[in-house]
């Protein structure tokens, strides 16, 4: 059972953004520091840009920030925002052929169960998750001792 | 995110025996029944076998039945059996190449999340979803007719 590696990018950055809010981040960067594809990265910052998450500045010396205050950023309504389907079991597809569908109580039990996992995501904001200041600045020196 | 094929047949495959314990069932019955797979089905059936869910009788007239009384499957633990991994994220992954895994908070939160949902999952049992009998006298019923 997992997240998409959508939702798990989307979180790192966002990780990432809330940790340094006084200077604008890029894509390389924050691929380097988790050792993950730009490519990847790409989609999940525009997204992470129309769902009003971050903002970001085009042109030379331009980058990301996070467009709101940590504390505010629900971790439940990012998965929420982020995540294609909660179809964990085949019955919550829409276009399910199970011919059971309209009687069984297998939904109901896992959407209780999908209910006690948000309960636990919305208490947790991005505020909880950031990673410590000190270790991106390790990282940026490293950075710039190894150019 | 969601459940693997796999969890989502186990708990197909005991919630029809689990309705009808007086007699025994076969994997082709239970592919009809939801329309799905044979193949897949009778990796799904070894396995819970193993497990010791459910009772297969070889031969001629053969089949299989709940091994247990249905109160005492608890869906928590059948999903626990069969689910592969509970990596919701690349940091719970054994061999992930997260750089900040040693010191990062999404997991804690991540795992409280996965905990929050076993908790309604333990509360169940099987007894909770099993197939109303009805519905399946009425296919078999029809299955008569129909050949």
């Amino acid at each position: 059972m997992r997240f998409s590696i959508f939702s798990d990018y989307s979180l790192r950055v966002l990780m990432y953004l809330g940790s340094k809010q006084e200077r604008l981040a890029t894509i390389a960067e924050i691929a380097q520091f988790y050792g993950i594809s730009e490519n990847h990265l790409m989609k999940v910052v525009n997204q992470l840009g129309t769902l009003g998450y971050i903002q970001t500045i085009r042109g030379k010396g331009g980058g990301m920030r996070l467009a709101r205050d940590p504390k505010t950023i629900i971790l439940g309504k990012v998965i929420r925002d982020t995540e294609k389907d909660f179809a964990i079991a085949e019955c919550f597809n829409e276009h399910s052929a199970c011919r059971i569908q309209s009687d069984c109580a297998l939904q109901t039990v896992l959407s209780s169960a999908l209910a006690g996992m948000f309960s636990v995501l919305d208490k947790h904001t991005l505020e909880d998750i950031i990673i410590k200041p000190n270790m991106i600045i390790q990282f940026i020196k490293r950075q710039v001792v190894d150019s």
